[in-house]
């Protein structure tokens, strides 16, 4: 595979999903990581699709490189399906949102409530939610996992998953990512704790069912990744 | 006051309310028309103090400006509260979050709960909140409005607040504007809805006590804020 040009498909920067016009509740995330991986296969000749969002940091434009933003997961759902059918490695290193705001409310109207799951279906008819009371309930909607997803919608395509937890031992750590490697049919999972990044200083695993390898920066943390994807076999 | 350097100070951008260490609710704003008053001000040789956050665009670093990064209400007002007290002028063009989260649980918790109230006192202890439930509900709590605390730190200062609105009547607009001038002290409010904001497109109005006066963008709305204020008497 290593000499042939590839098209990779990757994701950065975090999903926000709308509470309503003016707020919305946002996954932190720069994209400067994807910013890095996605250079890296650029710089080596192969062919780069990036979607991310408004916020993110890109890459400068260039020849190979195609850039489409999303915002939510419905958009990017939309936006990967056709994607992932037509690249052969797909890369995703986004924060998703993995709750959705479905209804937001008083403390009254829950007090008052015969069954707390009929707010479930409530919805806010104001374009931008009135902040008279004291207290705010905000209902919120598991999202779709996009990384369950990637695999339904091409089998073929090699599969790099991300997992981010926050001050876990390496051993919970690698136990989620083994988990996720299994479950999405991923190749590799990218494994990280929060606590461990800061800047460029990027601490992560790499890890498929061969093994496990480690990087300190974000650069680092691409150029293990461009070279694990393109030897593989 | 027209000749004489004065000190402005300005807020602009969104702030974001933290849910856990990955997740927060966001006023979004791009801090762009606070760009544009600011440097209407640096341009005609006063002093600026800009308050505002990471993500927003702001002007490029000169001599007269200096530059504040906060994050949420909490360190907003924190910020605020000495720099009001030595500043001539308030432009508070800022999209403070109204609501700050207090804590997240799943529907289960909430139908067992005996009074709603219980969960008010409530903390997450994870530093990443679990997305197993399909649902979850988050609690929240009304941020201190910070427009309300200028005059009381500073009763001398010009204050000249904002009001969005999404979607409104001019008359709503006007009414929920003039409510503002008065229980705040400004001398001004600038009145906008969502509707009428497109890019450099910012169809806004300017109250004060003795009138109305109008802007069709941002580099207009931030020449009309210096006039009426170096002006004022």
């Amino acid at each position: 595979m290593y000499n042939k040009s590839m098209k990779i498909l990757i994701t950065s920067g975090g999903t926000t999903e709308k509470i309503d016009s003016v707020r919305g509740i946002t996954n932190h995330a720069t994209g400067s990581l994807g910013k890095y991986i996605a250079e890296m296969f650029l710089q080596n000749g192969h062919e780069v699709t990036l979607v991310t969002t408004k916020e993110a940091v890109k890459p400068q434009k260039q020849p190979y490189l195609t850039t489409y933003i999303v915002s939510n997961v419905d958009s990017l759902v939309e936006t990967l399906e056709p994607l992932v059918k037509t690249h052969d490695i797909f890369i995703h290193s986004m924060a998703v949102s993995d709750y959705t705001p479905l209804y937001m409310t008083d403390l009254d109207e829950i007090e008052n409530a015969e069954h707390i799951s009929d707010l479930l279906t409530q919805q806010n008819t104001e374009s931008k939610i009135s902040s008279k009371a004291d207290y705010q309930v905000l209902f919120l909607k598991k999202t779709p996992k996009v990384i369950s997803l990637v695999k339904t919608w091409n089998p073929d395509i090699m599969l790099i998953g991300f997992k981010l937890l926050v001050n876990v031992s390496k051993d919970e750590l690698f136990a989620v990512a083994r988990a996720s490697l299994k479950k999405n049919k991923a190749h590799y999972i990218v494994a990280n704790d929060l606590n461990e990044i800061t800047g460029t200083q990027h601490h992560a695993y790499l890890l498929s069912e061969n093994g496990v390898t480690e990087a300190e920066t974000k650069a680092e943390l691409a150029k293990l990744i461009f070279e694990r994807v393109t030897n593989h076999d």
